[in-house]
C-alpha cells in the first residue's frame, strides 16, 4: 500500500469510527496493538465499576442480587453478546473462564454422542483447548484427543468424531477456518461443532446461526474490552440445549436454585451451563465492553480492520524489507482475523524494545510478533507511527541491548 | 443471658476488635447479620480496585501481568488465605468458583483412588456440593454418590469410599464437624478427606494441617469479604499435589504457560491447580479483605463471635419466647459455627419485615431463617436492637402484610 501520511491522515479526519476512541482510556505516548491479549478500559467501565463497588456491594449489599439483578445478569450479557455473534439471546451465558466452557462443551459433546470417543482439533491450536480436551481424555475412558495439522483437519473429520473443538481465528497466525464449511463437514458425519471465538468475539463478524454452528466459547477481556481475566461466555445452539449437560453441574446451573433441594436439576435454559456463583464484578466490567461494542457496526469494524491491516503491511514492507520479518498472516482478508503476525528470529527482544518505545504488541513462542488491529480506538495514523518505530527499532539495532527472555514472565 | 443494655454496651466500649467496624462501609441504619451470604465492602477495596482498574488496567495495560504482578496473584492471596486456615503457604490457590473448584478435587481423588467409587457425604449439604458429585457421578462410570444423614456419616465411611466431602460448618444449621475426628475416621480406612470451608474460613481458627486434612475448598465472599462472586480458593496438601492431577487442564496450570507447547505438563506448585486465566479485579478484592481478616487475631474473632452468640439466643429467649421459633444451632460453641439458625414456618416473610428495617439477615428454604455473627463489623449492642426489631416484628404482626417468596428470588 503506497499511501503517503497525508493520505492516511485524511482517512483518519474521515473514519466514521473514529469517535470511539475517546471511548477508552489510552495512556499518552502508547499505541496499543494488543488488544487481542488485554483489550483496554472504556472509560464508562472505571463509573459503572465505582457504582457497582459502592452503590451495588457497599449500599445494597447481599440484596443486589434482586434489587441491582446481579443474579440475572450471565443471562442478560450474554444475550448482548448473542447479537455480536449471530446467536439467539437465549443461547449465551457469561460463566467461568473460556478452558472451564471448553471443558463443559466437550464433555457435554461426548455425552451427546455415545460410541464416538474422538475430540477433533489442530495442532498448534491455543494451548489451553489442547489442555481441555487432553483433561477430558484423561477423565473419561477411551476418548482420544485427535490433533491434527490445519490442512489435514477437514480430511480427518471422520466417523469417530464426536466433536470438531476449532479456533476461528488462530491466535498466532490469524489464520480464519470457514466456519460454515467446516461446520458443514463436521455435520456430514454426525460430529458436533465447537467453536473457539477467543480471537473473532468483537472483531469479526460472526454468524454462528447462519453457519449452522453447535457450540461455541469465547473470552471476555480480548476484543470485547472485559477486563483482566474477565469472565467467558459459552453458546450452545437452541436445537440442542434440552439434550446437552454439562458435567460440571453447580447450583447456578439449577432449575431453582434458592429451593436448595439435595438433587440437581439442570435449568431449562442457557442458564443450565452456569456453574458456581457469578463472578458479579467481572460480569459487569465485561457489560460496558460489550455495550461500547454493541454501539458500533461490526461490518465496519471489520472493514477498517481489514484497511488498517493492509496499510501495517505495506509499511512494513516499504520500511522493513531486509529486517527479516516473515508474514505469517493471509494477505486475504476472509482468511485472517484483526491481528498480523511475523516470525522473526529475534522477535522477544524486537517486541520488547518497541514496548519499551510505546509500541505495545505481544511475542509468542518460539518467534512470532503479534499485532492486534482494533478499529475502535486505532487510527491510520497510529498504525503509520507503529511502522516508524518499528524501523527506528530495527535499523538502530536498539533491540540488541535487551536480555533474552526469562522464563515465568508473561509474554 | 440476662445482660442488661448498659452492660452490652460496656462490652462494646472494652471490645478490642470493635475497631475494625470503621474498616468496613455500611450502610447507615443497617444491622448487617448476612456476612455468611455475601460480606460488606471493606473500606480499603474502594481504592484498591480504583487502583486497579486506572492504573493496572487503564495504564498498565497488558504489562500488568507482570509489573503489577497479576500473574502472580493467584498463589499469591492463596498464600495468604493459607494463613487463615492452618495451611502452607504452597498449599492453596484462589482459583475459579466453589463448585468448580470441588469437581477438580473429587475428580482428582477418585482418580488417586483407583477401586474406590464412593463420594461419601451429607444429606442436606450445600446443593452446590451435591449437585457437583453428581455430576462427576454422571460423567465417570461406575461412580455413587453416597448421601446420608449427619448422623450416619462417620459409621458410613468404608473401604469403598474414595472421598469424604463434608462441609466444616453446615450452611444452615451451623453445625460444625470435629474436623480431626473426621479425617482420621477417613484416612483410617484409605479414603481422602476434602473439606468444604465456605461456612468457616475467616470466621474460625481453622487448622488443616493439625487435622491432617488432605483437601479443601472454600469461598471468597462470605467471611473473607472479597465481594460478590468472588473467587474461591482450594487446599491439596503438600505432600498429595504431585500425585493428585485435577482434570480441568487450562494453560495457567501448566509448568510454562508461556512456552504455548501444545502438551499439558501440570505446573510443580499448587499452580497445577490452576486452570483458565484467573479473574483479576476479583483477586485484588478479595485480597483486600483476606488482609483485613489477617490483622484481627482469628482466636480473639472467634472468642466474640461465641459471646455475640451467647448474647443473640439468649435475647431472642428473653424477647421472642411465645413467637414460634424453634433454635436449630447447637448452644455448644465448638459443635457450631458463627451463625445462629432458626426454623419458623413464617420464616420467609418474617426475614423480609426484618430486612425492610434494616436487620439483614436471610432465608433458606423451607423455613429457616439466619443470622451470622461477624465480631469485626458487628457490636453487642447491634445484636441487642437487631433482637428487638425482631420482637417488634413478631409482636406487631408486621411480616403479615408481606407476600410470600416467589420463585427465582435470591433469598
Amino acid at each position: 500500500m503506497s499511501a503517503t501520511l497525508e493520505e492516511v491522515r485524511a482517512w483518519d479526519a474521515d473514519d466514521p469510527l473514529a469517535k470511539f476512541r475517546d471511548r477508552f482510556v489510552l495512556p499518552p505516548g502508547v499505541i496499543y496493538l494488543d488488544g487481542n491479549s488485554l483489550g483496554p478500559l472504556p472509560a464508562a467501565a472505571k463509573a459503572r465499576l465505582a457504582g457497582a463497588i459502592e452503590r451495588e456491594w457497599g449500599a445494597g449489599l447481599v440484596r443486589s442480587w434482586n434489587d441491582a439483578d446481579w443474579i440475572g445478569s450471565p443471562a442478560r450479557v450474554g444475550g448482548k453478546i448473542a447479537r455480536l455473534i449471530g446467536a439467539g439471546a437465549n443461547e449465551v451465558v457469561v460463566a467461568d473462564s473460556t478452558s472451564v466452557n471448553l471443558f463443559k462443551l466437550i464433555a457435554a459433546a461426548l455425552a451427546a454422542r455415545p460410541g464416538r470417543r474422538a475430540i477433533l482439533t489442530e495442532t498448534g491450536n491455543f494451548p489451553t483447548d489442547l489442555y481441555v480436551a487432553q483433561g477430558v481424555a484423561s477423565f473419561l475412558p477411551d476418548v482420544e484427543v485427535r490433533a491434527v495439522p490445519r490442512e489435514a483437519v477437514e480430511a480427518s473429520i471422520d466417523g469417530d468424531v464426536a466433536v470438531v473443538m476449532l479456533t476461528h481465528v488462530h491466535y498466532k497466525s490469524a489464520a480464519r477456518w470457514d466456519m460454515a464449511a467446516i461446520t458443514k463437514r463436521a455435520h456430514q458425519v454426525g460430529a458436533l461443532m465447537l467453536w473457539d471465538l477467543s480471537h473473532s468475539a468483537g472483531a469479526l463478524e460472526i454468524d454462528l446461526r447462519g453457519s449452522e454452528a453447535d457450540l461455541a466459547v469465547g473470552c471476555g477481556y480480548k476484543y470485547l474490552n472485559g477486563g483482566p481475566g474477565a469472565p467467558a461466555f459459552l453458546f450452545v445452539a437452541e436445537h440442542l440445549r434440552d439434550e446437552l449437560r454439562s458435567p460440571l453441574f453447580g447450583w447456578m446451573g439449577h432449575d431453582a436454585a434458592f429451593d436448595f433441594i439435595d438433587d440437581y436439576r439442570p435449568a431449562s435454559g442457557i442458564g443450565r451451563f452456569l456453574c458456581g456463583t457469578p463472578p458479579i464484578l467481572g460480569v459487569l466490567a465485561l457489560e460496558v465492553g460489550v455495550d461500547l461494542a454493541l454501539e458500533a457496526d461490526l461490518g465496519a469494524v471489520e472493514l477498517k480492520a481489514a484497511r488498517l491491516w493492509d496499510l501495517f503491511a505495506g509499511r512494513v514492507e516499504a520500511r522493513c524489507a531486509s529486517q527479516g520479518f516473515e508474514l505469517l498472516t493471509s494477505r486475504v482478508a476472509v482468511r485472517r482475523g484483526t491481528h498480523i503476525a511475523f516470525a522473526h528470529p529475534e522477535g522477544y527482544r524486537i517486541m520488547q524494545a518497541l514496548i519499551g518505545r510505546g509500541v505495545i504488541g505481544d511475542f509468542r513462542d518460539p518467534d512470532v510478533v503479534r499485532f492486534a488491529i482494533t478499529p475502535l480506538y486505532l487510527g491510520y495514523e497510529d498504525v503509520w507511527r507503529a511502522v516508524e518505530i518499528l524501523s527506528d527499532v530495527m535499523q538502530s539495532g536498539a533491540w540488541r541491548d535487551l536480555p533474552p527472555r526469562s522464563s515465568g514472565r508473561v509474554t
